[in-house]
């Protein structure tokens, strides 16, 4: 007998951002495996079973998952976001490629929804107007010096940067040394956004030029999103500035 | 008097991924400007009006709508996928940075939509869950050296690289030589995911290894997307192939 799995993204937190199929995918699971925050965010019923595990725990959460659905629950693993970006997605296809045959016979059905750097870009304006990559700045998985050469490589490149998982209490200097890298490539004016609970009540969204780009404003559910050469800033007399990157590009990056 | 604009999206078309915020602000509208099969997407009522354009006349349909909100409309911009991403919040704000001062005091209100590559990648399991970047492979408003020098670093970087507007009837030969660019860069076997239409009844779905990618396979509403050298493939005896790209990155790209 096996179950289905669902692995679907709240978006950033506000219920008007989730997608209907996302919360069909809600509705029709009995068990639900999250990030406590992220579980948070849904009004489960009493016969819907909650399973709260550490952010850090990505991998024993996707087992414990399929081990549920391939004994017959229809089980929901939930992710902020998109579940594809930074978020369980990989971490389930990472554990059914390493267990058992069985897990290959599930039902797997991942839904996408709004990630972090799309809610902050809208409520902004256009910053991700044009080419742009999204990286996660965590060296818990990577190497330290790949971050810094993809960050190297991106501004060089001219893409718009946005960054996940900038700084945590474990990385607490990583954020800064990536603007350090960053500032001799990009002009000093670039904007830089952080992003931070986009579309929810406690939402706080900055906007600095990259010479006075400050670590500490970040935390781990901030978005920083950093400008391209082409980026630019419209002033609204009434209304808060737009930072948008045309859809167009001049000039040659150097 | 002053109006609002909304600037929405629609997702990559099936119903069931529009937000509700953007439903929301769909109904709450008046005068709707877009791409036609955009707009008909919708379901509008008969006091709503629309107004259809072609896909190449995205800054004419961003003065429109300000002029139209300017004026005190409730006017809806409408993308597919997210209007952030090579959608119209670009174009509408270079419109209102070009534009006259009272189309800074307009109420401008953009909401985020699952944008294509997010969509696609749900579909096949989460070949963007690592680092990448999103590229318009059109030349129609920067110059192709400028392409190529991006999908170089892009590529030596490590990134899964998305592409939108890969090709059309005026450029058809750009996306063929996307991928002989890449070639020599990442391993035969590196998967290209081309998705069009993903969770839409007339979804096409395809993976191939590089060496064998064809681009006449793509249209322009293809969403192509091109593994990193950690992109992975898992074969499922009774399901469709899952391909992700592993939270972790073992060693050094080249």
């Amino acid at each position: 007998m096996s179950g289905r799995l669902y692995v679907i993204g709240t978006g950033p937190g506000n219920p008007e951002q989730m997608t209907p199929e996302a919360a069909a995918a809600v509705a029709a699971s009995t068990e639900f495996f999250g990030y406590g925050p992220y579980l948070d965010r849904l009004s489960l019923r009493p016969d819907q079973q909650r399973i709260a595990s550490d952010n850090r725990e990505e991998i024993d959460r996707a087992k414990a998952s399929l081990e549920r659905a391939s004994a017959g629950a229809v089980v929901c693993v939930v992710s902020g976001g998109d579940p594809g970006v930074f978020a369980m997605a990989a971490a389930i296809c990472e554990a059914i490629d390493n267990g058992p045959d069985a897990w290959r016979d599930i039902d797997l059905v991942i839904l996408p929804g709004i990630t972090a750097m799309l809610a902050v870009a809208a409520r902004l304006g256009a910053p991700l107007g044009h080419d742009f990559c999204a990286m996660s700045l965590s060296d818990n998985l990577k190497p330290w010096d790949l971050i810094e050469r993809r960050l190297t490589l991106a501004a060089e490149a001219g893409f718009v940067i946005a960054l996940y998982n900038p700084i945590s209490k474990a990385r607490p200097w990583q954020l800064g040394r990536a603007f350090e890298i960053l500032r001799p490539i990009l002009p000093a004016a670039t904007p830089v956004i952080f992003g931070r609970a986009a579309g929810r009540p406690d939402e706080r969204l900055t906007v600095v030029p990259l010479s006075e780009a400050d670590a500490a404003v970040a935390d781990m559910a901030t978005c920083v999103i950093i400008g391209s050469p082409e980026t630019r800033i419209i002033q609204r007399p009434t209304k808060p500035d737009l930072v948008y990157t045309p859809r167009f590009a001049a000039t040659e990056t150097k």
